[in-house]
C-alpha cells in the first residue's frame, strides 16, 4: 500500500465511525424533540463537541482489530465510536473541573451556554453557572451512552462483556487520574516526576491508548497474550505521548498543535518539565512566573530559556524517547503478529517524531 | 399478612439491595487500592452518599416484580440497586448544579472534599472548587456503574436490553428535566403550573416511579399492556408525589420530612405553589420575599399565610389529589392483576396521606 491508499483507508474508517455517531445523534435528537426544543439544542451542542476530532481512539481500535484479521468493520466502528463518546464525556467534565469555557479556542458546551444565558440577560456569574450546569448534564449523557454503543455493536455476549469491562477500566482509571490531578491543585508540594507520569497515564493514556487497543484486539478474538502486550504497548506509548504533549504545550508550534504555548505556563500546569526544573538551581529564577495568570510573552520566552538551560527540556525529551522505545520493544516480542507490528510501529514513530 | 410481616418483607428486600451495593462498593474499593488511598477515599465518600436512603426506587422495582409473580429476588435486587446508583449519580450532580455542599443537613461529596481541602490549607474558593470537582468525578462513576449492575443481574439477553432501555429512558428524561430546571433559573418569567409539573416529572418522577415500576414488570415477564399501565400509574403518582414534596417543603414538619420549611422559599424554588400565587392579587405582597436568601422565620410565616389565603395551597393540594386519583384509576383497569393493584394501592394512599 502506498501513502495515498493508506490515507484512503484511514478516511474510510473515520467515515464509518462518523456514520455510527451521526446515527446515534440523529436518534437522540429525534427522541429529544418530545422534551422540547431546548433539549434538542443541548444534543446539538454535545454533537458539535464530538465532531471534528481526530478520531484518535477509534483509529487505535481499528489498528489493533484489522492487524489481527478482524473483518466486521461495522462492529469496530461501534466500539471506536464508544471510545469517542467516552472521550467527549471526559473532556466535557474535565472542562467543568478546570472551569474552562473554551477548548482550543472554540467555545465548549459551558461557553455556548454561558453566551446563551448572557444574551438572555443573565448576570455574568449566573451565566457561567448556567454554562457549567449544561456541561455537567451533557457529559452525563455522553458517558452513559458510551457503553450503550458497545451493546449495539452486535457482538456476542462474552465479547460484549469483555469490551464493557475494558470501557469500565478506561473510566475507572481516568476518574482516578482526574482525582489525582485535582489533588495536585491543593497540594503545596510540587509532585514528583513519577507522580505526574502516573497521573497523566491514568487520566488520559489508559482510555486513549491502552483500552482502545485492547478493545480492538478482543473484538478480533486476539489471544490473551496479544491483548496483554497491546496494553503494555499502549501504556508505554501513551506515557511518551503525554510527555510530548506537555513539551508541545510550551515549545510547540501553535499552527501545528492548535494549542497556545503560554496557556500551560499561565495555568501552572504540573508537567514533567516543571517538576524537573524545581529540582535544579535555576528554579528560583522562574518560580514566580509559573502559574502567573497574566504572564507576558517576554516572560514566557524567559521561562522557555530556563527550561532549556536547566536541562528540563532535554530530560523530558529523553524520557519521552525512553518510553517510546520501550513501546517499540514490546512490538518486537515474538508472539506479536507481523501485521500488528507493521501497523503500530508508525504510531510509535509518530510520537518519536513529535519530540522537539 | 399483618403489618409486622409486611415490614419484615420490606426489610428483607432492602437488605438484599444493600447486599448488592455492599458487594459492588467492596469490589470497587479493592480495585481502587492500586490507584492509591485517595481513590479509595472517593469511593468511600460515594458509598456514604448511597447508603442510608429509603431505597425507594428498589422498592418500586420489587413491588411490580413480586406482584407479577417474579421469584428471582437476587435479579430484582440488582435492578433495584442499579436505580439506586442512578439516583445517587443524579443527586450528586444535581448538587453540583445547585452549588450545594450538603443534603438534608449532612455534608455531601462536595462538602466532604471542601472540608478536606480547607484542612489542607486551601483557600475557600479553591476548596469549594475542589469539592465540586470530586463530586463531578464521583457522580460519573455512579452513573456509569448503574448500567453495569443491570448487566450483572444475570437475566437473559432480551430482558437485559429492555431493562437497559428503561434505565436509558430514566436518564434521558432526568437530563431533560434538569436542563429545563436550569433554564428556569435564567428565565425572567415565572414558569406556568404545567411547565413546572413537566419539569418535575422529567427530572425526578420518571426515574423514581415510572422506570423502576416498568423495570420490575419487564423483569417479571409482564405483558406490554401491564408495563404500559405501570408507566402511566408511575407518571400520575410521580407528579402527585412531587407536588406533595413541594407542599411539604413549605408547610411540612421538619422532624418528619428531614427538610427545613424555609429552604425552598429562600432559594425561590419554582413550584406549583409559587407559580399559582403569581397569578393572584396577593402576589405583590410576597414577591420581594420569594428567593430572599436571608428570609426570616417571621417573613416565612407571612409567606405561608399568603399562600393559604390566596388559595395556592389548596390549589396544590387539589392538584396532588387529582393526580393521585388518576393513578388509582389506572390500577382499576381490568388487565391489572389483583396482586399488583393491592401492592400499589398503598403507594398512592401514602402519597394522598401526605397531602397537608
Amino acid at each position: 500500500m502506498n501513502g495515498s491508499d493508506l490515507r484512503t483507508v484511514a478516511q474510510q474508517r473515520q467515515a464509518q465511525v462518523d456514520g455510527v455517531l451521526d446515527r446515534f445523534f440523529s436518534l437522540a435528537k429525534n427522541r429529544a424533540e418530545s422534551f422540547g426544543p431546548e433539549y434538542v439544542e443541548l444534543w446539538n451542542a454535545l454533537e458539535a463537541n464530538t465532531t471534528g476530532g481526530k478520531r484518535f481512539r477509534p483509529r487505535m481500535v481499528f489498528s489493533a482489530y484489522e492487524a489481527l484479521g478482524g473483518k466486521d468493520l461495522e462492529a469496530a466502528a461501534y466500539v471506536g465510536a464508544a471510545f469517542e463518546l467516552l472521550h467527549t464525556a471526559l473532556i466535557v467534565h474535565d472542562d467543568v473541573i478546570d472551569h474552562d469555557f473554551s477548548r482550543r479556542g472554540i467555545p465548549n458546551i459551558s461557553g455556548i451556554y454561558r453566551t446563551r444565558a448572557l444574551l438572555r440577560g443573565a448576570k455574568q456569574d449566573v451565566a457561567e453557572h448556567n454554562g457549567i450546569s449544561a456541561a455537567v448534564i451533557a457529559g452525563d449523557l455522553a458517558l452513559f451512552n458510551a457503553s450503550r454503543l458497545i451493546e449495539r455493536s452486535g457482538v456476542d455476549f462474552l465479547t460484549r462483556q469483555r469490551l464493557l469491562d475494558v470501557v469500565d477500566d478506561a473510566l475507572f482509571a481516568s476518574a482516578a487520574g482526574e482525582l489525582i490531578d485535582v489533588d495536585f491543585s491543593i497540594s503545596v508540594e510540587m509532585p514528583r516526576v513519577d507522580e505526574i507520569l502516573m497521573m497523566e497515564r491514568y487520566k488520559t493514556a489508559v482510555y486513549s491508548f491502552e483500552c482502545p487497543l485492547q478493545a480492538g484486539a478482543i473484538l478480533a478474538g486476539g489471544s490473551d497474550e496479544v491483548v496483554a502486550t497491546l496494553g503494555d504497548f499502549g501504556r508505554e506509548i501513551g506515557i511518551a505521548y503525554q510527555i510530548v504533549d506537555d513539551l508541545l504545550g510550551v515549545f510547540g508550534e501553535e499552527a501545528e498543535t492548535g494549542k497556545t504555548t503560554i496557556g500551560d505556563l499561565r495555568e501552572g500546569k504540573r508537567t514533567v518539565l516543571i517538576s524537573y526544573v524545581t529540582s535544579t538551581a535555576e528554579w528560583a529564577q522562574i518560580e514566580p512566573l509559573i502559574g502567573k495568570p497574566d504572564l507576558t510573552e517576554d516572560e514566557a520566552a524567559f521561562v522557555r530559556e530556563v527550561l532549556i538551560s536547566s536541562g528540563a527540556r532535554s530530560f523530558a525529551q529523553g524520557l519521552a524517547r525512553y518510553y517510546a522505545n520501550r513501546a517499540l520493544a514490546r512490538l518486537a516480542e515474538p508472539h506479536v503478529p507481523a501485521a500488528l507490528r507493521n501497523e503500530l510501529h508508525p504510531v510509535a514513530d509518530a510520537v518519536l517524531g513529535r519530540v522537539k
